[in-house]
């Protein structure tokens, strides 16, 4: 089985230098940057249980998906659609494409312009790239993915590397929930610059991430959505589970980097503002988002 | 008429100095770092039209108030309390006050420690402490105070100094009318470090403001307030007129020193929560203020 990673981000590097380190042929696609990195000194992979220098292919080239039987697609959901469009001529006609991508409309995005199948999921991990070519992961690492025909072998694939992957009839709860707990977490993390736990030590915070998720919820019910467990109770979790990290949109917004908060909070907005259901909280998190990102 | 200035932060600074240029006897009460430098070398007023250094008296000592007909209080709004008390065993009893603060509670907070006449008033003035004993006029410079026996002539000595000064019947609706626009801006800029034209640049952050304004109208209404003229035009217009300036928030922010939000969006919050009246918008930006605040 033959891996092409679609975006050699944090997320891309991770499972896509687990899998590599298991034997599979990987392929990475991204930036020179991390791209001429790897292609001299294999990827750094360091994590809690070892540092590791994994050797992968790398380019930078949209053709490089030509000899993959799966793709991981782990661009940042601003560039779903060009991503996509790019790769679309050189995919295998039954290559299958795994979103390993927040929000939760990036598989529709993706099918949108591609006749192969896309498995939408949901990722959960804590990593960071620390430099060209070397990822640092904190933490977790499993990935939840929609039930389909493919989808057993390609669990069974990532569980031989060591990647906890569950198979769910309703990937789109999960997504959700997902997508709430970044709705509480990110903009937050983003406006602050820090960390998970250092947020809800503040008088309020946690409130205000209860009102965050209560309009989440509203939208999501509007939506049809049923999000699974206590939501309420998972996302006050996280500030101690992931205490010391910053949201990827403060990453982002550090690094002067385009963000993903219009398909997180923004998100909310947009399907409340069509639901006709009422936002104040996620769109004022959304606007300062906007007002403190560098351009 | 002897004068004291209790607080020689940029407001008591400019008033007092205005007051001190024209002739008066005035005495600057504050903290060390600016009252040395005064007493040294005299107040700095560099405003658009001159450059100079004002001779006045400076003290760090409450019983510096002893001799004054006229107090100008201008402390935070979170020192209040403790410097009516600090003040009130040396007072004149016939001594007016006259409170040249943000928000709309200080009056009665004073008057309650206080025998004292106490004068609400609405200060319109952009300044900055730039050094010690260094006090830059941006623009601007009246006072709208409440009409009582001694506003008169108070407000004429104030216009020999070049302070426009009106008396008015409903100062109340004067202070929200600038409550309202200070919760507009004030924690934007602060947690945007931003000045206001920036500000409103940003997509979204203009109907974040008619949002704020909407929201204090509510509780306005209900405490019976009628704020005069077209406060979302001139909510608009403030990032016109005062296109560079840091909201005084913004710089207490960026100065780890304690700020007035408590008393602005705060306030706002608390009114709102009394009678019932939602304030989303208004309770999230006091949370971030909280959130970025150095302690």
């Amino acid at each position: 089985m033959h891996v092409a990673v679609v975006g050699a981000g944090a997320v891309g590097c991770y499972f896509g230098g687990m899998l590599a380190r298991a034997g599979l042929p990987v392929t990475l696609i991204g930036r020179p940057l991390h791209v001429d990195a790897i292609q001299k000194n294999g990827l750094r992979l360091e994590t809690q249980s070892f540092d590791e220098q994994i050797a992968l292919k790398a380019s930078t080239e949209p053709n490089a998906v030509a000899d993959a039987d799966v793709v991981l697609f782990c661009v940042k959901s601003t560039d779903s659609l060009t991503t996509a469009k790019q790769i679309a001529p050189y995919l295998k006609p039954n290559a299958v494409l795994l979103s390993l991508q927040n929000g939760v409309e990036n598989a529709d995005i993706i099918c949108s312009v591609l006749i192969q199948q896309v498995i939408a999921s949901v990722v959960y991990v804590a990593t960071e790239m620390a430099g060209p070519g070397h990822l640092k992961h904190f933490g977790r690492g499993e990935l939840v993915i929609a039930q389909s025909p493919a989808s057993e072998s390609i669990a069974a694939v990532f569980e031989c590397a060591s990647v906890p992957v569950e198979c769910v009839a309703d990937v789109r709860g999960a997504q959700w929930a997902k997508l709430i707990i970044n709705c509480a977490y990110n903009a937050l993390s983003a406006i602050a610059q820090k960390p998970y736990a250092a947020l809800v030590e503040v008088a309020g915070v946690s409130d205000l991430m209860a009102e965050v998720v209560d309009e989440c919820l509203r939208v999501a019910a509007a939506d049809g959505v049923t999000v699974p467990g206590d939501i309420h109770a998972a996302t006050r979790r996280i500030a101690h589970t992931m205490a010391g990290q910053y949201s990827s949109t403060a990453q982002d917004v550090a690094r002067g980097k385009p963000n993903e908060i219009d398909y997180l909070n923004g998100y909310i907005v947009r399907r409340g503002r069509e639901q006709g259901i009422a936002t104040p909280i996620n769109q004022t998190l959304l606007t300062l988002v906007k007002l403190v990102e560098k351009h």
